[in-house]
């Protein structure tokens, strides 16, 4: 029997969404642990209660602790929060594994799919762990980690098949600025979060191209279609795509200057290539860019037509212009809007 | 029988959107005579083929021509373009109807809903002019007058029930930027547009108040839940607000500092009344304001909820503060995202 009231929770990853999230459950009157991979990390959110170079300026609860010992981080957690990147979830989850009480929750930030094994993250997840499905808690919608860390209302999906693990998660989360709501389609609520960092890096694209807000929008809402075409095949409910994560987390993402997909995007755009848009992002390559080949590859072997992640693969690792690529989609022959 | 090639189209007023759209017009080949209420502008526009105070810095093609007399812009059109705000509508086109040629097309660029009769532009269309529905053709979509006036790349939706007058209008605005879509849906793509106004006001509102990007976004997805609602109710097809009528154009308006709402909503939001931000809008009131009223009426007469739209006519019309407004949305208790 899993614990109805999650107050013991471990969140592993001391990214901006991961650091963000803990502070949620801090403020929600949870007892959080953080794991940071670096010591140093670790220790200025334990001892300044800040995580200055994931989110600047702001100020952690005081019943937040942090360490860089993933056993002591995890010892007694009810609930554990995976909060690494999609494409290392499957290592980091493998390294965890027999640190893992077997009854926790996990519940998962992390937004993609798996290259190689084109696997959603609740898959890796119950492939690494070994729990079933019911075991696993998606939270998604328009978060945007640096607007929750400053206290800013905002509304979430907490998706679980089990509803009564959603409903534990969506009360161990709730406060008066962060406001979840369950939903039972785990499918689409991770295609949703997956393919909007793809969709992102189009808009940045468009932006970089000197192009505006009608474009961007067209974006969103081609992008919205496909990526509903893809998540109703796999047997998501359609629903979902019209909700907080599908058009909300989208349009988030997609308007937001702090996205760094969409920033990716510009760059590309503006006629860098991967390697110095990735030098100017530290060193590290968008979500989207991984994402939309596993994206492509998953849609290709479904028979999904997903002509913007199609384009976007061609561009980041065929090397075809942005221009003709954006020239490309305009010129889809098409008369109506749905055929 | 109508004329299956429209090439001499007159377009009723002289604002962003009716310039940018026969400059729309002119640039797909077609012989374009606009109507300005204000002899100076239709002179500025003939001469000058400029319209400084609407379209600054736009240069129109030569064959649009300008008249401020309706009897000379309407003789001998083949279609005709109502580009005049909705609420002056039924006055204007009373004035008009008697130089109308009774097979014309009707093509409706007006977006909201009549205070009174809570009819739709097409049906204040269809009652005055004396028309059948097939012969009045809706454009919408994600269309910035300014971005469309530049030349950038955007597309839209041309909804009639008769499918051959929507392609002859397809027909007679595609260009190498324009690309409109045909859509059989006229109810879904009326109230898009109309409904999108007061989420835009709305969102503008939220940022008035100093909300970012996650609040934009969540009023987004619910304005698109609420106005999908109002839609279905109506006989509306759902999927129209998925489309580039529903989610695209309500996208493009909220997120552009361009919108007239948008602005209007903000300067609410930071507290000024509405006589304040009127007179901040060269004496305009936002569209949005007023659409509120009629579009809530309407939802009450049929029994749908429309929360954003309830609270944006309470701001503007009974004097609740923003702030307070805003409280109340997100306090609404709701545990399943869709229930």
């Amino acid at each position: 029997m899993f614990a109805k009231d999650l107050q013991r929770i471990t969140v592993l990853g001391a990214g901006s969404w991961g650091t963000a999230f803990a502070k949620v459950l801090g403020d929600a009157g949870r007892d959080v642990t953080i794991w940071a991979r670096r010591e140093s990390v670790a220790a200025e959110i334990a001892q300044e209660h800040t995580n200055g170079s994931y989110l600047p300026d702001v100020k952690l609860p005081s019943r937040i602790t942090a360490t860089a010992d993933p056993a002591a981080a995890l010892d007694g957690a009810q609930a554990v929060v995976l909060a690494v990147p999609s494409q290392s979830l499957r290592a980091n989850l493998s390294a965890w594994k027999g640190l893992l009480s077997p009854d926790s929750v996990l519940v998962s930030l992390a937004k993609g799919v798996e290259l190689g094994t084109l696997k959603r993250m609740s898959q890796v997840i119950a492939e690494i762990a070994e729990v079933p499905d019911g075991q696993i808690v998606v939270v998604s919608g328009p978060n945007l980690a640096r607007e929750i860390a400053q206290g800013q209302p905002s509304a979430a999906v907490v998706a679980c098949s089990d509803h009564e693990r959603a409903v534990a998660v969506q009360r161990a989360s709730f406060n008066s600025y962060f406001r979840p709501y369950t939903n039972t389609d785990v499918v689409g609520c991770e295609l949703g979060g997956a393919c909007k960092n793809v969709i992102a890096l189009s808009c940045g694209m468009a932006a970089g191209l000197g192009l505006g807000t009608n474009t961007m929008a067209t974006l969103i809402t081609r992008g919205l279609a496909e990526m509903a075409r893809l998540g109703t095949k796999l047997g998501a409910d359609p629903l979902t795509f019209a909700g907080l994560a599908g058009v909300g987390d989208l349009v988030a993402t997609c308007s937001s200057p702090l996205s760094r997909n969409r920033t990716f995007g510009e760059r590309l755009g503006r006629g860098e290539t991967l390697e110095q848009a990735q030098l100017a992002a530290g060193g590290q390559v968008a979500e989207g860019v991984k994402s939309c080949t596993s994206i492509r590859e998953l849609a290709m072997s479904l028979g999904v037509d997903m002509p913007i992640t199609d384009a976007m693969h061609r561009v980041c690792h065929e090397g075809v212009d942005p221009r003709k690529a954006g020239a490309e989609l305009l010129g889809r022959s098409q008369k109506h809007e749905w055929s």
